[in-house]
């Protein structure tokens, strides 16, 4: 029996032990081949299985509709940041791209795409310092843009969108990183739904789009070939050699997450994981959440102490009892729990315990 | 003990079973820490001393001089061949630069850098069928362009440049994905010498970029954030989140290596493996060697054999007796036996006994 701590890790994050131990298990000799999933041709019959398996499974897990696309692609969500203006600002005439701010990552998609579009920024949490996702008014959206983009989890300072905004026929676009498969939510709202793998679906390096089929074939003659969607789905996200030890580790994720009751009991576990966190917090006058009550997370629970002296003490502790990586993100500071689909609510018990102790000595 | 075959796939490949068993063997705990290094951050001190330790390790192993800089980039080789104009063509300016046409991979590297460039290829094998790697004449080489590039090694035909032209002031790019440490090379003679992992040093998704400092800085605006190399050497390759599980697997490999003695120890080993297969096919009328004697790789053996059925049937009885993945690249067909530095001599010559016994049979 390997030694685990509970990871608390804002990724690349924990996942669930039984699907580490058969990657463990099957690592040497991928299903009788003699090789591992690793050593075999992007273009065999078995890794096509595996990723076809994969695409299956997120479409019926997450129900993606018939005309959506699915792409696995290089680089995590933020090369995203740029491929999303070079694939789809052509659909305005003078480029217009629409951003809603609500934190670091949001703030990155921006910057990164200003070299592709007319970039205009309609609502901002910056008055709060990103404790709240500011309410959007739908008259702000011109009709003419060719998306308008959001930030549905924002993992640094825990807060998401709680519902999301009618956009009319503007194409709403999300970075759902930090939140994938963590809730249910309609796809038909969305034009592009994107994430990097490292938080719910498996291991860092790579991203999953899914795109409605109709915005494809827009992309600028300088898009890079790798980051062209129209390309890749041409060729099923095999334009080159994929990173296949990725997409066979969401193929695991999504076999356990199906064996977990899909994304409807995931959500429920996870909203009653958040509630054992943010009950801790509230019922303290020790700790302070940071994110406002009205736009909590349920994968970040982001929170300080009383002293940066003590916020370290705590993290030391923490890891002490087996409570691994819960600094807060630099920009903010303070303490995180980030607390995806595969931390069992033990884990989150665990915590919630520590912190009542840890307030007990030190309060 | 798991099931193994010999793998002579071009790529994804094989990797040696000791850097296979160290990884599976420490999957669940990184070196005590209670979780996987898949599960921890990129910006954590155990992944940045990973990084670290394979940096100084390809460093020490390939020779590169101090003033070369080493980036670990997403997407494998294909995103350099955009990649290379976005970040060089702005040093002429007319943004010509210039190609060397030697087969498969170099026609898309040709290819991938239109949109970016102001392309020329200088010299082509095509006349051959691209079983010569033409010679390149320097009065063909326009000294005010950006680069020269070429492809080292050709995985598909299985040839390669035996020397490298001088170039005088033109930055000599090399492609160096199918060979990359498995021969000794001057890195002094190249501005940029670039490799996907997933042949000489880990899984697929991923390329390493060894670059002349100089060359830096020089970016063209609409290059993709995680396109330009000025960006990423700032932040050491960690300006998102980097595909940790490869640079780990990238540290097993390397420190194998150095177990092996090093470069020039496993160039000799290279060369007696291949002269192993390569005596087999000059001592046969039944086996056809692809490539002119005077062009062979060390790395790609490929051959037919008198019919497209014999092949067929060669590839299936050669899977019966565990030499896995011994078909040729579709656009060439016949068949091809990777042998990158993993593959150990007895893998060669279990190929060689049954390529023999084939012919007794078949011939």
């Amino acid at each position: 029996m390997s030694h685990r701590v509970y990871n608390f890790g804002a990724g690349p994050a924990m996942l669930p032990l039984p699907v580490m131990e058969r990657i463990r298990d099957e690592f040497l000799d991928y299903h009788g081949m003699g090789a591992s999933v690793i050593e075999i041709s992007h273009r065999s019959k078995e890794f096509q299985a595996i990723q076809d398996e994969a695409k299956a499974l997120l479409r019926e897990l997450a129900g993606i509709p018939d005309d959506y696309r699915i792409l696995f692609v290089h680089g995590g969500a933020r090369m995203q940041f740029a491929a999303l203006p070079l694939n789809l600002a052509g659909r305005s005439t003078t480029k217009r791209c629409l951003y809603a701010e609500t934190g670091n990552f949001s703030q990155l998609a921006i910057k990164d795409a200003q070299p592709f579009a007319d970039v205009k920024v309609i609502v901002s949490g910056a008055d709060s310092g990103f404790r709240r996702v500011p309410v959007l008014d739908p008259a702000t959206i011109d009709p003419s843009a060719a998306y308008l983009h959001l930030t549905s989890n924002n993992t640094v300072c825990g807060t998401r969108w709680q519902s999301f905004p009618e956009t009319g026929g503007v194409p709403l676009i999300a970075d759902q990183t930090s939140e994938i498969l963590s809730r249910v939510i309609d796809y038909r709202k969305f034009g592009v739904v994107y994430a990097g793998l490292q938080k719910n679906l498996g291991p860092s390096g790579m991203a999953v789009v899914i795109i409605r089929q109709d915005l494809l074939g827009q992309a600028a003659p300088h898009t890079p070939l790798l980051l062209n969607y129209t390309q890749l789905d041409k060729d099923d996200s095999l334009t080159n050699t994929t990173n296949t030890f990725a997409v066979y580790v969401v193929k695991c994720m999504l076999e356990w997450l199906k064996e977990q009751g899909g994304v409807a009991a995931m959500e429920r576990r996870n909203e009653e994981k958040a509630a054992v966190l943010y009950r801790a917090l509230d019922g303290s006058g020790f700790y302070r959440g940071f994110a406002d009550p009205s736009c909590r997370s349920i994968m970040n629970v982001t929170f300080h102490l009383p002293t940066p002296e003590l916020e370290k003490q705590f993290v030391k502790e923490a890891l002490a009892a087996g409570l691994y990586a819960l600094e807060g993100h630099r920009a903010v500071g303070g303490l995180r729990a980030s607390i995806y689909n595969p931390m069992p609510l033990a884990g989150v018990e665990a915590l919630a315990r520590f912190m009542d102790e840890f307030e007990q000595t030190h309060g």
